[in-house]
């Protein structure tokens, strides 16, 4: 066993524990609390076993969705979760989640720091079938919490129904179906006093 | 597209966000909080991908491996957490984790809620290569997480090193080399004083 190898992904797997303190702008059903990274990430793979049926694309590599769902976030343990609806932090934000990323996988052996990166990288990038339907989920998950415990960070952030539309288009592109659900969805959170219109 | 179908699933992926509030006996790294069920489960998700070559058992299905962690603890929402060392309570539980699983996975279209009761027991059975590897997972990852934080739960519950061993087998009926990286680092969690020899 080569163990410097295995003390590698070790220390890895440590310091990725980190996750679990990047606070979202997302809140629990239950409003008890803001939902982490960690356990979002979590969320949106349990998605992606339930819902790839719904993907644009057929035979999607479900593995592969499941894998940049579960490392996407990971940068953020250097870089902060950034609010999607604050756009002008968002694009300063680009160069900072790549040298992040950079340094966080850097510290794995080099096989498995490349193929992390290439993960995160395909994810950002939205260009493959299996990336645009991670795309997808990753978008709609905060949309299913944000109706389940009626509009936490919606009234919080005054945010219309308008503005969740114009932001959430990656669920689009990965499943029309998905799409449909999530403008249903607005329109029932509209109706029951929670989103404005 | 089946609407029934649909709500079931979002139904499901809803409710399951209840994991995120199951508190378990591990503190974070940084001793802030305890750990809950819906970050654990992305955390040995992670594990999976980056250790699946110390499996004892080769040409392992890593997607099945990963789908088995991911849904492994959601019987937790009906049941709660069972605090390992305690012996006498995780007997008991095993009834109730059964009823848990068919109240909860029924809610699911009968495919999928047939999918994940297959899964989750497989993964209780521990008789496949990839349950095994996965269950070794589940199980490492407390002891990892106990070492970096310096015994946080070894020493509020008065855990020996040879109490965590006896409970640590599974371990070493998925990977001989993740057994041996186990026990060295109990052993330097003695030398270094929070773990009672």
């Amino acid at each position: 066993m080569d163990l410097d190898r295995l003390d590698k992904q070790m220390d890895f797997i440590t310091r990725i524990d980190a996750l679990k303190s990047v606070v979202r702008q997302t809140a629990l059903v239950d409003r008890s609390r803001q939902e982490n990274s960690a356990e979002h990430s979590w969320h949106i793979a349990v998605m992606a076993l339930l819902l790839s049926e719904y993907s644009n694309a057929e035979n999607l590599d479900l593995l592969r969705v499941v894998k940049m769902l579960l490392v996407h976030d990971l940068v953020e343990i250097y870089a902060g979760d950034t609010f999607l609806y604050d756009d002008e932090k968002r694009q300063a934000k680009e160069e900072e989640e790549r040298r992040a990323s950079e340094k966080l996988f850097g510290l794995l052996p080099q096989d498995q720091a490349i193929e992390l990166h290439t993960l995160w990288q395909e994810f950002e990038e939205e260009r493959t079938p299996e990336s645009r339907f991670a795309k997808a989920l990753d978008a709609l998950q905060p949309v299913l919490l944000g109706y389940a415990n009626k509009g936490w960070s919606w009234e919080r952030h005054s945010i219309s129904k308008d503005q969740v539309l114009s932001h959430k288009k990656p669920v689009r592109i990965g499943s029309e179906q998905l799409w449909e659900y999530l403008q249903k969805l607005l329109e029932k959170a509209v109706k029951e006093g929670f989103l404005q219109d």
